[in-house]
């Protein structure tokens, strides 16, 4: 069996995850790990250097791009289309749109895929959402992300002079997620999750002062229940290593004469890169498999025939799963 | 705006369902009903007589098949496939397979698109767990059904002599449910649900006897924990009239070194018809889409692009939820 042949741009958390995620797969296989530092610097075999990715321009039937969404997403990806059938995780959702048509142009152009958006969040949830959506058009939908690790925020913290460790966690609300068809529709973030902060101080810096500055922190946590929490520099080593997240999207539609019917999917990750890198590479393998039926452009989870995620044929998913 | 026509054939439950359904959306429209009962005895004014149809090949866009599985549709559903785009909800797995051969080549014969298995359970429940096993193939999945009225049980005790009326809900056991990760994934339905039922009887005949009957019923009740409860039945016409179903498909993969990751796609359902009309009517909608991009032939949950469910187009799918 010809196994799909993947190259991984990036070596980051993300980059970690999909090396393991090709490992759980049998019609997959990993070439090479290309990175923007010194290969030298990493004891892994498979490690090369970006600069030398075109030499695998005939190897790899995929590239799997775990690379920023802030900066690095939007220069590398239009660059590596040209070349390459690419999956990625962007995540930046005001550009969405504008992202999806320069991918589309270029990999069209030369007749490639490009997945763009394939995690959970965008990714999963936007399929379950809209699906939900379609299915009960009267009704109103929810989000929860949580509980889970938010890079954003605890970015925000570590801004902070004086701290010198932090993380932090947000966490849906339970008596609202527990009681969820009696709210309205119109519930923003700060109404339906709780902050919960891990902070690591630097010597001589106050906690209260240092609290004061983290719950008036302005788009961050202003607007939230924020819990701060002063641990050791040990603990925070023990504890607060991994990376969980999760979530819920639920919708509630209405059937018939007042008939209240419940739509919710769930996520409860321990390792959210891990996870994210196993969705993308269900993408790839999508993209692997529309490129050989010629379907070249950009493509997303909207819009993919959801087979092509699974190494299954067609009649075989029938056979087994309907 | 021009919306798509729908006709639907047969007028039982889930024809109930659909013409709601329909009245919830705003681009498609009811165009007849369709009975092989006397349209007379209906006081409707869209009811038609089924043997008619053909007068409405140029109007209808697509006829949802509201009909049992067990029989009534692999008699009309392949009639119906050579002058009509279809969607149906059948749920004969052992059959699935071979009914989707006869479906696609008969549409595809006549440019007609036919949709098969379009519901819940086969449908959402399908596309669900092969998309969490394609993410996570090293793990184990669990499908949980109910709390939920089954219609096959229920009519089980009502063919045993003395039962007047009866229903039965199928329940998740709750220490299973809620203990998840610790389970074994060999666990049989047996071992994950009960089974509870509520019976009329006729005028002298014996609890106890009939509770014999009941819990020793082969293939339906003999390897459950069955609860039996008898009541009146002006208590069975005010407690027991509507069909709530639901359940859960859960996944729990392995990734990276011993990292959980849990997905979880569930449904609470007051309607189990209602619900289950709802989901064929997103699919009438993509059977027409696809039709009018010449995809014709069977489709299926599995291999149709979910943007096609939704009245939006694919850049306002992008734009609003990616």
């Amino acid at each position: 069996m010809n196994k799909i042949k993947i190259g991984i741009v990036g070596y980051g958390n993300l980059g970690k995850g999909l090396i393991s995620a090709i490992n759980n797969t049998d019609d997959m296989e990993l070439v090479k790990i290309f990175t923007r530092r010194n290969p030298k610097d990493f004891n892994i075999k498979e490690i090369e250097s970006l600069d030398n990715i075109l030499e695998y321009k005939d190897i790899i039937h995929v590239l799997v791009l775990s690379l920023g969404s802030a900066i690095d997403i939007p220069i590398f990806a239009p660059k590596l289309a040209k070349d390459f059938n690419t999956v990625d995780c962007y995540d930046n959702h005001s550009n969405m749109l504008n992202y999806y048509k320069i991918m589309d142009k270029i990999a069209r152009e030369n007749n490639n895929t490009s997945m763009i958006a394939m995690g959970w969040d965008p990714g999963l949830f936007s399929l379950n959402r809209f699906m939900a959506e379609s299915i009960l058009p009267k009704g109103k939908s929810f989000t929860f992300w949580g509980p889970g690790l938010s890079q954003g925020h605890s970015d925000a913290l570590r801004r902070i002079e004086g701290i010198k460790l932090a993380v932090q966690y947000t966490i849906p609300k339970k008596e609202i997620l527990n009681n969820i068809s009696n709210q309205p529709d119109n519930l923003e973030t700060c109404d339906t999750h709780d902050r919960q902060c891990f902070v690591v101080l630097e010597k001589n810096y106050n906690r209260n002062d240092i609290t004061e500055e983290i719950i008036h922190m302005k788009d961050y946590f202003e607007d939230y229940n924020t819990e701060v929490n002063f641990i050791s520099e040990e603990e925070f080593k023990q504890n607060h290593q991994s990376m969980p997240h999760g979530g819920h999207i639920i919708r509630i539609g209405e059937t018939g004469k007042d008939h209240k019917e419940n739509i919710k999917f769930s996520l409860e990750l321990a390792s959210n890169p891990e996870f994210t890198a196993s969705v993308a590479l269900a993408g790839a393998r999508a993209v692997y498999k529309m490129n050989q039926l010629r379907n070249y452009g950009s493509i997303t989870i909207l819009d993919t025939p959801a087979q092509f995620y699974s190494p299954f044929s067609l009649e075989e998913l029938i056979d087994e799963y309907l």
